[in-house]
Formats: structure tokens, sequence, C-alpha cells
């Protein structure tokens, strides 16, 4: 499809709100689900005047992890599209990447030596606390600065996590990530050699193979954090990019770094907010709406409540955006959309498979399905049940960016 | 999707039935369809809270057979995945059969010979009795038993069919059926030869070859079905076990040859039923639910009815079967499939492409969508219309064997 939109694109001064409620769809409590129960008299009007529907965000029956269920929405097929674990956790501390980077997650580990050969006693290094492992990450990043010319970053994660971005001199190739975790799985075990599943996958797993070692011998005398094991090998996707793809100069408004990386990853500018709370991301869309045609407007919290199974938590935030849906509109963008990237609802405390409320409002939808914005009333609505990768289509054709496909 | 299934699988001690009523869905006779007509109070409360929507077996417009819509229910695509005549039809007649045999579909006919060249007069043999047909097969077993080591079974069927099983003493190549029909389809014409039309059948098609001419000595002297014409040459379909794919332990309680075939295929245990009412497989049902995680429960009456045209006898069908629910429920499964494997309205008197009523019940459906079980009402459900092969990724989800798909 991105072919086609390509090739069907006009370029015009229209403006776009594509607003992310994450984990926005949810199942009953008491009968009513979380948009249910929520009072939302902005969202309900544009739901009535407008084009609503519920997205498949992976496939019916799967329910996504964040970072397939944004590829989606953003038109890029999450089953063939992939982001892997090592540049999500990447994204995620908020550290950025480029076609040169190779990011891997990190656990540190106990280990003894049986014949010079570590055997793992400890997969968690005891769960050490964050600062100790600060402190053990610091002297690493001391002493292991290259290898072989390729800069190596150390980033402290939680307890015993940490991720290890390699950045090599040049843009890595398809493949270049296809290696084995190094985690033995069980205790008891040697951690596993980083042989390279093919030959693309040489190169990194040479500078691996030295990283393990020398980190080794720097913590070799840590009580309990003294060997690394590694894991989720990725290179920085090929994502062509999202603006370029769409003829849209786009910008993310996001406060989480997950999501400003995912939206950094298919070219969205990400811009600068004050604070997590809804009213900064507002303030941040009207402080630069001129600049853009395109904007992702993310609300973090909707999913955070799900998946603590705060029901009446969720209630409030979707409250509270609608209460700024007021401020969206009096921007007078062309097109406004509000959905979730995916379902948490909170009774079951995590993501999950269910279809998610999809509603678009512009001057040429055909409304009067749905009564007000809820999972049945979308149900109602004249986008149907659909795929997450058809939402941009829809979303340039009713700002009328795409022509006519065949005479 | 299987092998991303495959990827996500959690197992969990959760309990799946999916009952499938053999053509449930219909046309409206009088303004009402069969389950429109039917009280069902059971069903409509399931569907009440339940996850409701209508399946299309294969494609939108396309009539299954009992083969391909069986096959798409197990989530194997039928467009893909194809089950031959031959392998189906002795399914259909209760016939066992393993990977080293191919399965042929047989007629008798009547040649005359022209130059010691045989000539078709009557592609059927002038349907002969089934009588007449036993007693010819019977001949023709007794003499011949073996061709080069392959073992030959011969069948009788109704009226002029018969039956050809080939087993080899190993298990055969795929392609190694790609052999033509002998069947000239129009009389005057010489039957024609069993060429193959790959190296990989080659070794079948000599066979066939010998076989065919050996019959032609035993039933020289027959009046009219002195003669046998061959098609469908099919080998047992390489499915990957239905129970490894979706790991589960998978019985069917199934009363009739064909579907208890189809569910060996697929790698399901069979399990024994007293005579083929409902109330005999509620019993089987019963008796081995804690031995298994899933069940598919087949009801074929809705679907002899209809075939027959007969309105009210698959209305009453539908009525038992609802009667039947509580036992079903008193056994508590995770999740309660109830929909058709294609619809066989009884005005039309066949199978049909009209999409088929689905309705899941488990802990985790949205639900108020349909008032009850119908088309209609099915049409308002939160599952929308959907591919068949989507049923078991619903099934797993809502079961919750399904991980979640990326970070």
């Amino acid at each position: 499809m991105q072919e086609i939109i390509r090739e069907l694109l006009q370029p015009n001064d229209s403006k776009i709100v594509l607003c992310v409620l994450d984990g926005l769809g949810g199942l009953p409590f008491n009968g009513k689900t979380e948009l249910e129960a929520a009072s939302t008299p902005n969202l309900d009007k544009l739901a009535r005047n407008g084009a609503c529907g519920l997205h498949i965000p992976v496939a019916r029956g799967i329910t996504p992890g964040s970072g397939p269920s944004h590829l989606g929405l953003f038109g890029y097929d999450p089953l063939k599209y992939e982001i892997g674990r090592g540049v999500l956790e990447a994204l995620g501390l908020g550290i950025e990447l480029s076609p040169r980077d190779v990011a891997i997650r990190g656990n540190f580990a106990t280990v003894k030596y049986e014949g010079g050969k570590p055997v793992v006693v400890d997969r968690r290094a005891g769960r050490i606390s964050t600062e100790e492992n600060k402190g053990i990450t610091a002297k690493m990043r001391e002493r292991i600065k290259t290898i072989d010319g390729v800069k190596v970053s150390i980033i402290s994660g939680m307890e015993h996590r940490f991720a290890l971005i390699l950045t090599f001199p040049e843009a890595l190739p398809l493949g270049s990530d296809d290696i084995p975790d190094t985690d033995p799985q069980l205790e008891g075990k040697s951690p596993l050699h980083p042989i390279p599943r093919r030959k693309e996958a040489d190169a990194v797993a040479k500078v691996v193979s030295k990283f393990i070692e020398l980190a080794a011998q720097v913590i070799r005398d840590e009580p309990r954090a003294n060997y690394t094991l590694l894991r989720g090998f990725s290179i920085y996707p090929n994502l062509s990019a999202f603006a370029e793809a769409y003829g849209l100069r786009a910008a993310a408004v996001a406060a989480y770094p997950m999501y400003r990386g995912v939206a950094k990853l298919v070219g969205m500018e990400v811009l600068e907010v004050e604070d997590t709370s809804i009213k900064s991301e507002i303030e941040t869309l009207k402080r630069h709406f001129e600049e853009y045609d395109f904007f992702y407007f993310h609300v973090k919290k909707t999913d955070s409540y799900g998946e603590d199974g705060n029901y009446d938590g969720k209630v409030k935030v979707i409250e509270e955006f609608d209460s700024f849906v007021p401020d969206i509109l009096s921007l007078n963008p062309d097109v406004i959309v509000v959905t979730g990237d995916h379902s948490t609802p909170a009774v079951m405390k995590s993501h999950s498979w269910h279809p998610v409320p999809f509603l678009l409002s512009s001057g040429y939808t055909r409304g009067g399905g749905s009564q007000g914005f809820s999972e049945k009333e979308c149900l109602k609505g004249e986008l149907g049940i659909f795929r997450a990768t058809d939402a941009m289509t829809l979303i340039l054709s009713h700002a009328k960016r795409l022509q006519k496909f065949g005479a």
C-alpha cells in the first residue's frame, strides 16, 4: 500500500492530528468498559458526526506489544517490519539510534569459573540494586570505549539490566544482527558464544565476543555482577521514513521515551514537552501547529492505569483527554483521529487482542452511525473493523491528500 | 499465522469446546432463517454476553465443501491446503488413511472394444445397483490384492462408484498424486491413460496403469460394469498436526465418518460415540472432558436436513442442540464456540457461500452487541465478518494461550 500511496500523493496544506490514547480499548467492568464509563461529551459529539470503526493492530486474536501496534498505525505492517527487543529497550531508555548501531539487551550475571570456563550461578546477579548497577556500568564505560574502531556505549538500566550499543563506522547491512542470545537460560550452564547465524553478522559477532571478554575482565572481582549475558541483538530497522512515504512534515508530541523513540524511528520530528501531562502536550501541539502537517499526539496513562488494573484511573485519563478536545478543535485541523494503539483492559491488567475504537473527524465523513465514542458505538460506525495498517490511507484521503487511483 | 501462533503459544490448563453445527447458516423462509425460527434460549443468552460475528469459510461468494470448510475452521487456509477428492471420499467411507496411501475415486463404466481398444459407451455403467456393485468389487478384491508390492484396497460405494486405495511400502512424496483423471468425460471416446504430470508421480502412475488393465480382465464379461474410470488421485495431505500447531491435546466428538476422518487428518484423537445422536456425543464429551484441552464437537443433522430442504427438521436439530448447551456449560469450559462449517439453507437444498454465524463465549468478551444467536444478530457482534482461518487465533487468545506479539 505504501508504494501505491506514494504514487497517489498530492500535497496540500491540510493539518492532521492523530491522537493515540495508549491501550484505549477495554472490557466491561460492572457492565461498562472504561470508555463507556467515562464522561466524554466532546468525543461523543465528534463520534456522532465523524467516521467511526475499530482497528485490529496486528491480526485478529493477536495481542500486540507497543512497538508493533505503533508501526501498524503508522502504516507499516507489523508482521513484515519488526522492531528488535534491543532497539525497543534502547528507545525506552531514551537512547538515540542510527542505522550504524546495533542495540543489545544486557543482564549482569554471577558466574563461577571451572577450569577457566565461566558457569552461570545466577542469571540475574541476585537482582543487584540499580545503584550498584550504575557503579558497575560506570566502571565498564571508563575501561571499554571502543573495540576495533567500533564505539561502545553502555547504559545502566533497572536492577541487573543494561543496554549496550555498538556504533559501527558505517550503516549496517540487513541480517548483521542475526546472532543468538548468549544467555544459556539455565543456571549451571556456560554462557553461549555469539556465533553469527549468517555471514552478514560476522563483523558484529566479532566485536560482541571481544566485548564479553573485556567486560569479564573489568568486572571479574564484583561479588555478584561478575559477567554479562547478551540478548536481543538488533539493528535499527530499515523503515522508509514516515514523512517521505506520506509526503508529510510530521511531528510527534509524546512525553515518554519509548514513543518518542518509535516516532523518531519512522522519521518524525520529536517535539519537546515540558512534562508528561496532557496539558503540556497540548501546549506543545499549539506552539508548533503551524510548522508541521501531521501530529502524532500520544497519551500514555490510559495504558499505565490499564496495566495496573486501575479502572477508575483509566476512566479519569480518558475524561481528562476529552476536556482538551476543544483545544485541539480550536486549531482547526482538517482531520482529527482519536484511537488507541491497542487495548489494555483494566480487568486484564495487560495488553489484549481486542479491536481498538477509532474515531475520525473531517469534513468528508458520512456520520450518523455511532451515537458516541465507545467500543460498541464504534462497531456501528462507517469504517467497520479494519486493520491498523489502513489507518494512514484513511487519514490521508480524508485530508484530500490522495489522488484518484487509475483513470 | 500458524508460525506466529507457534511462537506465541503459552500452555495453560484452559478447556475449549468448538461446536460445529454442520451447515448452520441459512436463508429466510417465511421471513426467518432456520436459526431465527428456532427457539434457542441458551444460545441466545451466550450470544448476548459473548463475542459474535460471522465467518467466511473460504472466500466471499465461494460455496465450500465439507473438507475445505473444516480445514478453514481448524486454521488451515483451504486455498493453500487441499484435501483431494479421493481422500475426502475415502474419509467419507470411513477408511483410515496414512501417508503411504493414494486414494482414488473410481466409477464403473461400460465400454465396447474397437480393434482391441476400449471405447466408452456409458460413463456410469447404467448406474448399476449398489448390490451389483458389491458383487463386482468383491470379485475384484479377490483377484487383485497387490501390484508390484503395493497393497490394493477396493471399497464399493453407491451405484457405480467405488474407492481405490493403493498402499505403498513407504510414505509418498509430494506430487506423487499428480496424475490426470482417466475419465474422458465424453461417451464415444477411449479412456485416457494415467500419464504422470511430473516425475514424482511415476511410481503411482505405473501401478495405476497395471490396475486398470488387471481390472479390465477381471470384469471383462460383466454386462454393464466392464471397465473402470479413475479420478481424483490424491495422497494424504501434509498438514502439520493441529495439536502440535496449537499446543493442544485435541479430541474430536463426531459420529459420521467424514468428520472423524478430517479430525484425524489434522491429528486429533477421535473419540468413540455410542450412536449418531447429540445426546451420545454429549456423553462422550463428558466422559473425556478431563483428558483433553480442546474438543471439536460436530453435529451433522443440521446439514443433512438443509440438503434435504427440510426446513423444520433443521430448526428442530438446532433446538435439540440448544437443549444440551447447559450440559456443556456444566463442564465449565473456558471458551465455548458455536458455529457452523458453512451454510446450508434449506430453501437452497445445498451448501452455500453465505457467511456463518459464530458465537464465542469466554470471560474476556465485550458482549452486548448481539441480542440473540442468529445471522442478523451476529452481524451486530464485536467480531464482525472474518475469515474462518482467524477462528483458531481468536479461540486461543480468549483461552489466554497466546503471549504478546513483540514488545
